[in-house]
């Protein structure tokens, strides 16, 4: 199934239009069409290899899902994939998703290819029929309009994983646990995926903005290199949430540590305290005949007396130590 | 030994021709020839040699195993060395082995040569002798195709693999035992091997994609290109899991830190708990003379008492610290 | 809002003149116009617009905060994004403030846009109206002064942020704390940031010394190269700073790891020095009838000497350890 | 002291002869020398600057050590600093002896220099010795042959240290000590070295497989690259097993974190039974003169099934926990 | 104030000239000056504008301090910024003073500049003072013998930091302390200090031996690939040295953590003894009426015999598991 817009400066802009008639506008140098397909068909294979003459290894790439970003040439269009970003809002985890979206760049056509409805498609397609002059300007800039919107669409994603990491970030120093393991070990996986779905975006838009294509006219150029620059932009804010929660899983190991260090503080006080004194108390435990302390009247005070003595002294050196 | 097929657009297939005709065949243009070489004989070694000019080299690359894909251009043909991946199946352990497989491509010939059993060459075989059109568009289609199947049979190797690495991580954050950083340990290992195996090949097929060689006619360098797509998204894929597991590895010492410092609380709290009411019990176990309280009838219980109070008051500050 | 300067020849400098004068001023090639706009108002978009000629994706550029140095060529001018440091003064955190200030060169004029005052800008306005001679030399060496002194400007800040990182230091090994840890951290995370707006810069300020800009003149190259010098040197501190931040931060471990070595020496030490005597006290409190030792008289001091033995023995064993 | 040898088709094999007949034979075409120069002496290095007119920078870099593979041209011959690689048996800790090996490369001579006996070199002498036609393809031929050679030792030498890897990973997992780590530490300096070895070897044969030296035919530019090949793969596997050794490094905090969890997990499980149970027994050995418990017949049977009752519990729990 | 020297073939060699003479030399193309500046003054600041035609940014780099080398062309002359090295010695902390050394190398001209003493530049002047002939084969000839002499001034320095590191290898594995480990600290910071000193030096000298100055003639080009190279070999020294402190660091961890272990096996063997004999001693200790064993005459033998079976069977354990 596929959706249709023809734009030509006689007619304006006609949307849903028949086989025939996009055939027909195709020849037409100033006629601009773009074709968005999901949910692909036999019968729209047949239409895209005989009207626009894709090559086999495109529609094979239609069809199979693709896991990296890539531009190809091929005689009569530009083949691009690139990505779309979503969060899977509200678990707390960072979850992203990511969605296909192909591209097939013409002298004066563009093919859109998904499998998943895609957001930032929808929202130029609503300003398409709002009558925005989007593709007056030709193939290669509804391409970048395309483009922008889609990278436009990562910012919230980032900007919420951001948050993410901000909030481990609390979390770290606060109180740590080993949930807040889990959830730097999940943070760092998800970058990982973040990463390696932008930096080769930027790769391919820049291979775009460097005017090695005919299909890309001069002008346009500095547009892809526009969305070049924000793509590494993001890339970049994406690289610095990488170290920082690179840095929070080194961190962890040394707080973990800390806090095994004031456990086995507490523990080391109470047994330091304890220990001399259960002694001294288990040696008028026993049961010797001639013990000359056991009879006298102060004794037991003395020894009260002693221990209390003993702990203040253990305590007042842990004070000191800064233990306590 | 070895096999061998001729395509010729008068005769159609022939299969486990006499050398006599492949020599025949060699020099008619329009005819396509594979040779498949396994168990090599003295005897392949001469025929070889007089009849396609095999650089000594090559032979020995032949002969002696080799570590690393390459491709060497030589006068009368590509040199390529690849290798195709198997899984060693069921011992979860995620051992892979890899096969050596050489390829000599020619203006109308291609030579393979493995020492084991490849499936995806086999594969082949089956496809061609069921009269698949493989061999009709050219040596260098061929090639393709063989390369194309070899490298498909990576998916379901890498998949197991990163089940394994699935889990890993669930046992990572649910039972970790020395066992699981073994196992973490051992897949680093294995990744090891896959990347080294995965990222020279990919830079081997980009060489035959760029044009430069003879042997493959314009047409099909984007088949090249797509095989090397292919092997570049594997290479992230792996890359992908590679990090993980290195996460995995650092994230253990801090999972296992956090169980000491369960096992310390228990231990501290045990100790707090116990130490003071040990001492307490001593102290009235004293055998001085004048002890009033021994004496009291209520001196037994309200010392009890005292202890319960105690071990309350210590509980419920462990309570409010969350050690318990 | 904005304010102009205009240096001519024959005229000298003026200071604020309206937007009439600037028009003509522009077209005469002697005169050198710099515009420093903040604040930016919808009049203004159509002054630049109108008489500078600026490209609608440099107009957005102005609008929206950029987080990366660039340098992008249009027609009429050099568009360059590059960002001033400060230091939030005086937290002992190493908070850094960046500003974005966005050049446009052309011909004969500079255009300077920032949304924040920025102090080094201020500075070079106050040289000019005091007839430094700046603007004298064309635009190009007004853009170096203005750069030069906004490197400079990263001095004091980077000089500051070394002081925390050799406090950091001291801390590190004199008293380490959960605090140190917290401040290594954050350390770390500034130098990201540091790191991310250096670099760059000094890649956008290479371009500039490299001479492929029509706008700017060969002799200053030379110039644009020693601000490139001076980056690079920056960028190579902030890479010190950033090595030894990291080698702290796995130090750190390893120092918590010493104490808690220390903390456990001294609880085995007293465990070990108080078990085996409370176990010799608690053998002569057993009740039982015939103990011969309990009826000596010299039962008690023989019992109290052999436990100070034992004493004295661990002792001096734990001191031949080097564990006290 | 030298050792020489001339080839030449009309005379076939000398060895050792006179300097005037090197000379002589120098200037025929179609000879080839070979001079096989250690412990050098002052006349050698006049025989060497007048006959091979050798630059005084050549015969600096044989008398003093170098550390590093280099090639360098001179007008009339290539200078080559290469390495042979000896492993010091026996000892079990993976040491290894570089012993530099300078090679001039003429249009019909070859010099080799070192000052320690290299293995691979007598063997290529005993070879020539034994009429082995080494000598008869061209000095770069020759060249080839040793360098070949070379290469070859290096493959015990890294399969020795590959089982001393192997057999670290054993220990490590069986039973870790501070041995292993020592181990482990020592053999990765020994890698360290190796790679820093191999590595800009390289480099090196990969300058003299490209063809851009005069003294190399076009012919055997192909047994360069054999030997190029061969070294990468060594580097590849000598690169394994740094990886290998840096997660042993990694795994060896982990494992031995991991003990001190057992250690620990005894000490708790102790403890947390002899403590509640020494706590009962000091309570029923208070002196209270009224303790209705103690009179009664079963007091003593009761307290001690207690005792036994809370041991089982502990126990169980502990089972439960896995602590056992 | 500064020292020069003038080399002519007519009048040999020169020293302490008068500015006069200077500008005349200069003049006359077979004359060779060298000019050493140390704290520089406004007068030679004015011989150098009139006479050598020196930039001011090059003015600028001697005046104020750079913190990397570099090279810079200028129309009469190459501007360089190296550094000498020199220990601080005797302080066993690997301390290491670089001083900045700039030259201008011109036509017949080499002037060079710093404000502390450099060592080697002496030695150089000592050696022209005793008609050493280095200034007679030209200005770039005389500035390869002053670069040489001073990176062979860094072999001592690193060959001492070599030591260092030897030493803290053995004590990390002989005794291991807090020392330790900010010796390791200290001695990363240095080694940072070395690499990013060496490393872009020999960048720099490497654009001198490449040729693309006119001051440096075809025939010294390899005289400073060969300064190139030493300071390559001695980048691989330090590189090694870095890699060993890092591994070392690593190491320590797990050192520390295997001595825990060690100190927790000794409690834990202690505490498993201890606890269960004094809990039978204290069972015998309870005040029970009737316990038959108290009045058995064998009753306290018994018990004396059960506990040192008890505590044999444990010490068994222990030696069996390898803890004592």
């Amino acid at each position: 199934m596929f959706e249709s817009f023809i734009y030509s400066p006689e007619k304006g802009l006609q949307a849903q239009v028949s086989t025939a008639e996009l055939t027909l506008a195709l020849k037409e140098e100033r006629s601009i069409l773009w074709i968005d397909i999901f949910d692909i068909e036999d019968s729209d294979i047949d239409f895209l290899t005989s009207v626009f003459n894709l090559h086999p290894l495109t529609l094979e790439d239609f069809i199979m899902p693709n896991a990296r970003p890539k531009i190809e040439k091929f005689r009569d269009y530009l083949f691009l994939v690139m990505f779309s970003l979503e969060s899977l809002n509200g678990n707390g985890k960072g979850a992203i998703k990511t969605t296909e979206l192909d591209f097939c760049l013409g002298k004066n056509f563009l093919i859109t290819f998904h499998e998943c409805p895609v957001n930032s498609l929808n929202l130029c397609k609503d300003r398409i029929r709002k009558q925005s002059p989007m593709m007056q300007h030709g193939a290669d800039m509804l391409l970048y309009s395309i483009l922008d919107s889609c990278v436009d669409s990562y910012l919230p994603v980032i900007g919420e994983f951001d948050n993410l990491v901000d909030a481990m970030t609390d979390e770290l120093f606060k109180e740590p646990s080993n949930e807040t393991l889990k959830k730097i070990y999940l943070l760092k996986n998800q970058i990982l995926h973040l990463r390696r779905t932008i930096g080769p975006q930027a790769d391919v838009i820049s291979l775009l903005g460097r005017g090695d294509f005919e299909f890309v006219t001069p002008s346009t150029l500095i547009y892809f290199r526009n969305v070049y620059d924000n793509l590494v932009r993001l890339n970049d804010v994406v690289g610095t949430s990488r170290d920082i929660i690179a840095g929070a899983m080194e961190a962890y190991v040394s707080i973990v540590s800390n806090r095994l260090n004031e456990i086995m503080k507490t523990l080391t006080v109470i047994a330091t305290i304890m220990m001399p004194l259960t002694l001294i108390a288990s040696i008028y435990g026993m049961n010797f005949k001639f013990m000359p302390e056991i009879n006298h009247p102060f004794g037991y005070p003395a020894v009260m007396a002693i221990m209390m003595v003993i702990a203040i002294i253990m305590l007042a050196y842990f004070k000191r130590k800064k233990w306590l």
